[in-house]
């Protein structure tokens, strides 16, 4: 890569940044090109040089939401080898704590655009998979060793990752029932009970 | 009542029917007061008289999908007496089928404002807490009948409910995988297997 290259790349990443926090922070609907000129410190040019519509804003802010938590689950699992340990810890890295917030409420806001505007719904439907697929692969891996119980795997993902979101979203509520102690125990026991052989 | 109390009292109906209905197919950010006055037939003057603000507006269409979603879960728990019945029986009158869609979208839309405008979360704070207290009479009614397990049932049902709504979540985006179907089976599946003792 080029140093103009370079520049380049890192403008666009930027701008994707201030572009997901601030539609986390107020909605969607609300995020208008100049606020996110605003917050990079560029023309509403340079922006527009980025991305073509608002969706396409959406879309690229989204994509760059999900990559970023990718990463960080990767780097959360790179040193963990036992399937539960790794399992936890893939939960720890997304609990909606309050530096993990934003993260939810990207997808909120995704989910909510998307129920309004169908064609916005094969985001849920590409990242929400792949999400399904790795934490059921760290679960077959867990059976194939024999640690974990044989039920029905993809089942399990399911409910975990759904009772997931469901729970984060009274978080983000502030709801006085969910908070996130209550809901890591929940989650947590929940997989203890369903995947490992009563002692 | 008077004729003319009922009169107003069935044009405030129809404002509140239409306004939640009208927020559910194109989201909160894009409802206008001249909208919901087209869709009822009536001027934005009429509209203005039963609502100051748009808050308003969310607020009682909000209270309204509630109160109609809680006469349907009475209805249908009217005749049944055993636990299990009536568990099974409120749950599917909330299942996200096809014509309930709508009432997954209010929240869906109350959720996501609430996100970004704190004022609103109490209306999630007290109808989810409604809705949690509701769900957990039924399963202490089976426990104290012997039929239940004696699980701890707060969290049981905030499980069921917090699956629920992230299932529900996925039927709105149309998930090739969460279809109808498959959420009644992993929700009734997973209250059959923590409920129920192993027969």
């Amino acid at each position: 890569m080029s140093p103009r290259q370079s520049i380049e790349q890192q403008r666009h990443d930027e701008v994707l940044d201030a572009t997901w926090q601030l539609i986390a922070e107020v909605g969607y609907g609300r995020v208008r090109i100049a606020d996110i000129a605003k917050r990079v410190g560029t023309s509403t040019g340079t922006i527009h040089y980025h991305f073509d519509t608002k969706e396409d804003v959406l879309d690229a802010a989204f994509r760059y939401a999900v990559a970023d938590a990718r990463r960080r689950s990767e780097a959360a699992l790179a040193k963990l080898d036992d399937p539960w340990e790794r399992l936890v810890a893939l939960l720890e890295a997304h609990m909606p704590r309050a530096d993990l917030i934003k993260e939810w409420l990207i997808w909120l806001q995704l989910w909510n655009e998307a129920s309004v505007r169908p064609e916005l719904r094969s985001l849920n439907e590409t990242h929400y998979g792949r999400w399904i697929d790795f934490v059921e692969s760290i679960v077959l891996d867990g059976q194939e060793r024999g640690t974990f119980r044989r039920l029905d795997a993809r089942e399990f993902v399911m409910r975990l990752l759904a009772m997931m979101d469901g729970m984060a979203i009274q978080v983000t509520m502030g709801s006085s029932e969910f908070n996130v102690e209550r809901v890591r125990n929940l989650l947590l026991g929940f997989a203890r009970e369903q995947l490992l052989p009563a002692s």
